[in-house]
């Protein structure tokens, strides 16, 4: 059975603010909340009386068992709740560039959807990036749809918040290669792509922004086909970023 | 003013039930109303008044002006109501095997997010691919999600329902590759790929069932990077779907 106290404080987590004071954040899902659980540390588990009769529960970790799914509704940010959820602390992720500059990194600026940011952490996982570089304005990698989006690789990828002016202005001190995906960029296919740089991925509605744009080496653009056809303006930005990623993975 | 009847006729078309027995759907948005415009018979236009002393409406057009917002929020299916909403009628689309078997199509096993299929449609166009060929337990293509995910996309591509066994059963008289996304299939990059043939993806959870992977004669996987890393398990439906669609029009 769960107080009133203890809904109100998973609750309060839907909030950036909660979570940013609380330094805590939310997962569910057994899948989801197995696949982190190894990562991160699990500050409270909640699991439904059905869930807990038919399997083991980690031994290591104290977890709660809840009437059933009405319950974990009360809690739930999912519109159909699951039997598992898991209450996690953030951790701290430092920024050291003497990593940064041996990878491939993805930049954003001021990516808003909270499911297009847990997309792209997964594509950045699955093609081996494991720096992700967001500007303030970027949507929280905590809020739960992103957590949910991940699919677990959340645990894989460190992102970080920076002030993206002054990451650019130390970055380019680097001298590496920026890809930006523009409009009139050049065409993906025919340009040199490094080993090491980064890929800048700009708003959903707006792209990258002038004052970003100015750090950006390398124009590219993903060329529709046929070419200079009469077909959509644009492709959605998770979508823009994994065929970037695949093409600068794609002779492994 | 919004009477109480158009109110309820216009919620109606949230359900599918309803959409197919009027024939007719909604798209929300002053962007996405323009671009479909051209392509659909519209039913119904609702602005604002705050938008219409602000444009010009095309004249061939009735249109009902309402008071504002708060007046759209009662027939949106959106969280933030645009000032423009129309009801289209669906379009007979007809299924010509003579104008397939000269073409790249997709064939869709079951997506079921609505978001993920108007992704795809999105993608299918930017490629310049124009049928999609679903399984009749694929999202339905007028769901609102979709609808607003095609962005547009959805006047320039061909989405078909059909028994698929049925459909792959006369497809592969044809003759042509299908190729299939699969976890333990052949590297995309090193696969040939062809001009015309199909391209099937699978259900979010399950991937392409036993019986649709039958018609598969090419299985292929989007290599992960570093190859065999632990990286997540697989990619989103429609970020596949992106990956694969561009490498088969990569060379233009």
């Amino acid at each position: 059975m769960l107080s009133k106290n203890q809904i109100k404080n998973i609750r309060a987590l839907s909030l950036k603010k909660e979570r940013d004071e609380q330094g805590l954040f939310v997962a569910e899902g057994e899948k989801l909340v197995s696949d982190l659980l190894p990562f991160f540390t699990c500050r409270s588990l909640l699991v439904t009386r059905d869930w807990a009769n038919k399997h083991t529960t980690p031994k290591t970790i104290d977890y709660e068992i809840i009437d059933g799914l009405e319950d974990m509704k009360k809690v739930s940010s999912l519109t159909t709740p699951t039997p598992v959820l898991a209450v996690f602390q953030k951790p701290q992720i430092e920024l050291d560039f003497s990593k940064l500059q041996k990878e491939l990194i993805l930049i954003l600026d001021e990516i808003q959807n909270p499911g297009n940011l847990g997309t792209i952490i997964r594509i950045a996982d699955w093609f081996g990036i494991k720096h992700i570089i967001c500007s303030l304005n970027t949507a929280d990698v905590y809020n739960s749809k992103t957590v949910q989006a991940t699919m677990g690789a959340l645990a894989r990828v460190n992102v970080h918040y920076v002030d993206l002016i002054k990451f650019l202005e130390a970055y380019s001190k680097l001298d590496l290669p920026v890809y930006g995906t523009f409009l009139n960029g050049d065409n993906l296919y025919t340009t040199s792509l490094s080993r090491v740089g980064a890929i800048v991925l700009g708003n959903e509605g707006s792209g990258i922004s002038n004052e970003v744009g100015k750090f950006v080496s390398s124009r590219i653009v993903i060329p529709n086909y046929p070419s200079n056809s009469k077909t959509s303006e644009s492709l959605n930005v998770a979508v823009a970023a994994a065929i970037v990623c695949a093409e600068f993975r794609r002779l492994g």
